[in-house]
């Protein structure tokens, strides 16, 4: 499992919120609609869903179903969503990457020696949600994980920089 | 390589600092005395060196011999260190936490299913140091990876606990 923390710059307050499932549970095939309750899961789908006009994803692997359906979700309501992904690794087995680039979401691979293994998502260009966790069902499932939610529009725009960085080959080709 | 940027709250400066590494450049063996310049690995050895108290690990997988030396170091000058680490990644090549634990330093593994996949450091229970970094040379060396550090005591709390929480049953034993 893993925790959601939010944290808002400039209020000062930091939320602490409950684990999605006990470390340790047995992994469960993950169902494909979006997830409801208060999980950690849940909330991070809800973060991402708040997003109006962009998504701005750099993540190592994506095979998680229900972070995909979300993914989906915003780009068929107009948002623009942009993806850098590992090249090694977006082909492995149950990865979603070809179901987005299908449903016609921008996807760059980063081809560089080494991985492109950040985890990290913006919203809006003033929401950074970032940490341990690969979108992955076996991360939310059965790691013990952890991801920083943080308002702020100068720390979104400074890891958007990187994510035009580190795709920056691949951007252009 | 990987880039460390500092986030100050309250003053709500970020720092955006240049990369470690070029992405792609080759591997090489990582020397192990501590890192001068103004590198990314430099800037994170200066701020965990900064510990006067203690220092709190939450670390997937720790090869880096310079990171080992700088934690090492903290615990010569009586900073309280703790280990939390993945039971399965520990005994990998060149991990140095074998090292450690000789140096008596407090290790514990984490034994739950899946893994115990957090990077964290917490300095002083006040600076949180997060991202996607495994303190690994291959992630320091050839990977596009990202570190924020936030000063924020009341973070700092919550990411203590967590480790904790999933350190639970070893830190028992
Ligand atoms: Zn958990
Ligand atoms: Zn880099």
């Amino acid at each position: 499992g893993f925790a959601v923390r939010i944290s808002v710059r400039g209020e000062g307050s930091v939320l602490p919120l409950a684990e999605a499932a006990e470390p340790g549970a047995p992994a469960r095939p993950c169902p494909c609609p979006l997830p409801s309750g208060d999980t950690a899961l849940s909330r991070l789908v809800r973060r991402l869903l708040s997003a109006r006009s962009s998504l701005d994803l750099c993540l190592f692997s994506f095979s998680c179903p229900q972070l995909a359906r979300a993914v989906q979700l915003l780009h068929r309501r107009g948002v623009r969503v942009r993806l850098v992904t590992d090249a090694q690794y977006m082909g492995l087995h149950g990865s979603q990457i070809g179901r987005l680039r299908h449903a016609g979401i921008q996807v760059r691979h980063d081809q560089h020696s080494g991985y492109m293994h950040h985890k990290f998502a913006i919203v809006d260009r003033r929401m950074l949600i970032t940490g341990s966790l690969n979108w992955t069902t076996q991360a939310i499932q059965s790691n013990r994980e952890n991801v920083l939610v943080v308002e702020d529009a100068e720390l979104a725009e400074l890891w958007c920089k990187s994510m035009s960085t580190d795709g920056k080959d691949s951007f252009s080709s």
